[in-house]
């Protein structure tokens, strides 16, 4: 039986950002699964990926054709354990997916208070750091005491390693799914910078100001392919798609524009995500991923770790989490990895996330020391 | 010391496509290095990659800044010793680097006789068989009776396999380097596709009319900027460029325009090649690539093969060549493997050839069986 979930919004009246910039009536939206006890201890924080949102389990009604990305992992009786813990989920600021009305969130499409328009491209630059600080204040107003655990993948596993060395006190414990480690690296840098880079050359984006005109929907859907393709691996495209045309009797060899099935597959669904992705959005959560750098800070990261890698993941391989449990080892951190196999790239985090349930559960029912022996 | 080599240019009244379409007066440039013997049977054929050209090895002259890029395996005494083989190695059909001075091809650039003006989108779509069948005239043309091998990285893996299944009585031996086996994959299609994707989203594109008009610049250079992201790795990217900023004191926390050294780096490299490259040669080469498929034709491919893959290959991963050999095998093919060691990723196999120098050497003296153990 799925769980009826409801979408909620917090408000922060003002908020200061790392950069130190004030952005005024900060909004974003929440879902909550199970009960808060009575001293506020047994709460977990999911932190979503880079084009996810709050939406983490359970279905908004019976009619949702599909629940939130990690239900398989989030429920009654499931490996976090809605009956015994008090789950939240919440929308970063600049969410990718901010036209989708069950997201609420703060960014270059919300209306700058001062002008009445949009901010677009004046909106202050944020980073990991400044998700994590306004889901602070939300959990207070929930009033939380203390997060049992702090989990999510890709964006969200970096979300969770900036939890624990920003509030070492309030987080028991990490668990970074198919995890860059300590650093975004030079390479995922570039990445981001690409996955950006169609919308800037639509001359529909007009240099971030579209807001009310036609906007930059061909770039967006560019990008957005570009994200989907990295979040893959040649097994599972290859399995899931094959050498085929597009259309019964369109050889590609005759035309340009005829096309196999893999390219049309593929543009159909970023055109299926677009309508509900601000484009700007995209820009500045790219910016802010590039912008996270823990390096420095290892000897912050107290809380036991579990890390849990994809086999296939081509854009976080599970080399950076070994590297990274190493590192955190070499300063006194406990850290365990479980390993996802597959052949489905950096979404196994994802949408195989069911493979590490049992790792997850035994990880959240011990306290301390590592508790999963590490795979390869 | 290094050779000086001469560019020349062949030309063919006439040639039908294997889609079926006739191009007239075609043209490309070729390079020779060596002598050819008076029975004809000592070439070798140099077969370049997707953004490559025929410049080989060698300089044009002693001011060249670098010689052509597989000089460290080709010249007298060398790994494809030119005291010993007539080396020819041909720019193909379509080819990107157009523009440059040193390059002839023959694509949607070429003025059209029957018009008068460039082919643009008109230019039939042709295929790495075809690049093969031009060269084969050319190899006709110079009075070579045999090769002794067809070797080449990526793109000129492909057309090493299109020689030896189209011509297994003039190929003695084929060295397909980080190649992606006997066909491109459907995820090979989707990275083909992509690359092109900003040119079509550059308003000068024009449907790829923009001859004499502004041209589609920006879209090239992001092109061109997923090119070699493609081909690198993040070994080599982060310990290339590091976690640095682009300009001393512009931290890009402060402005979603400061950027990080590798976003600049990875442009200016870009925008270094673009004045050479034509936009609708790279749509070209993207499809013709794409249509790469030789799966039901692996019993043709007789000769002996040295497939050379790169350890941190993210286009072409070693696994890749691993499966193709194990496919050779099953219809009585003879494979070897020798798998380049390093972090540099797709480009090891052009910019670290030399690591393989030895295994070429080997597989060269040695007629039939093979000669190199696989390495993992």
């Amino acid at each position: 039986m799925t769980m009826i979930v409801e979408k909620k919004v917090f408000e922060l009246p003002s908020y200061e950002t790392v950069g130190g910039r004030t952005i005024k009536s900060v909004r974003i939206g929440y879902e909550t699964y199970g009960t808060l006890n009575a001293a506020g201890d047994n709460a977990i924080f999911i932190a979503h990926y880079y084009s996810g949102t709050s939406h983490a389990a359970g279905k908004y009604s019976d009619q949702d054709a599909e629940p939130g990305y990690w239900d398989p992992i989030i429920g009654p009786g499931k490996a976090i354990d809605t009956n015994k813990y008090f789950v939240v989920s919440a929308d970063t600021l600049v969410n990718l997916i901010a036209r989708h009305p069950a997201v609420t969130t703060t960014g270059p499409a919300t209306i700058n208070p001062e002008t009445g328009r949009p901010y677009g491209m004046s909106f202050p630059v944020v980073v990991p750091r400044d998700f994590v600080r306004v889901h602070k204040a939300l959990l207070d107003s929930l009033g939380v005491r203390r997060l049992q655990a702090v989990a999510g993948p890709s964006g969200g596993s970096i979300q969770s390693f900036e939890w624990a060395s920003q509030y070492p006190d309030f987080v028991e414990r990490i668990i970074p799914v198919i995890s860059p480690g300590l650093s975004i690296s030079p390479y995922g840098i570039m990445t981001l910078d690409l996955w950006a880079l169609p919308i800037r050359l639509d001359p529909n984006w007009n240099g971030g100001d579209y807001y009310g005109r036609t906007e930059p929907r061909e770039g967006l859907i560019e990008a957005l392919k570009l994200v989907t393709y990295c979040g893959r691996h040649y097994g599972w495209v290859d399995r899931t798609y094959g050498y085929r045309w597009a259309e019964e009797g369109k050889n590609p060899l005759n035309q340009v524009d005829q096309r196999f099935l893999v390219e049309t597959e593929l543009r159909a669904f970023a055109a299926s995500r677009a309508p509900f992705v601000d484009a700007n959005h995209m820009i500045y959560t790219s910016k802010a991923y590039q912008l996270y750098n823990l390096e420095a800070d290892a000897w912050r990261v107290k809380a036991p770790v579990l890390m849990v890698p994809a086999q296939s993941d081509l854009i976080f391989p599970p080399a950076l989490t070994y590297r990274t449990a190493e590192i955190l080892r070499s300063v006194g951190g406990r850290v365990s990895v479980f390993e996802i196999e597959g052949d489905g790239g950096h979404l196994d985090g994802v949408y195989g996330i069911e493979r590490a349930a049992g790792a997850i559960a035994d990880f959240l029912a011990q306290p301390g020391a590592p508790i999963v022996d590490g795979a390869p």
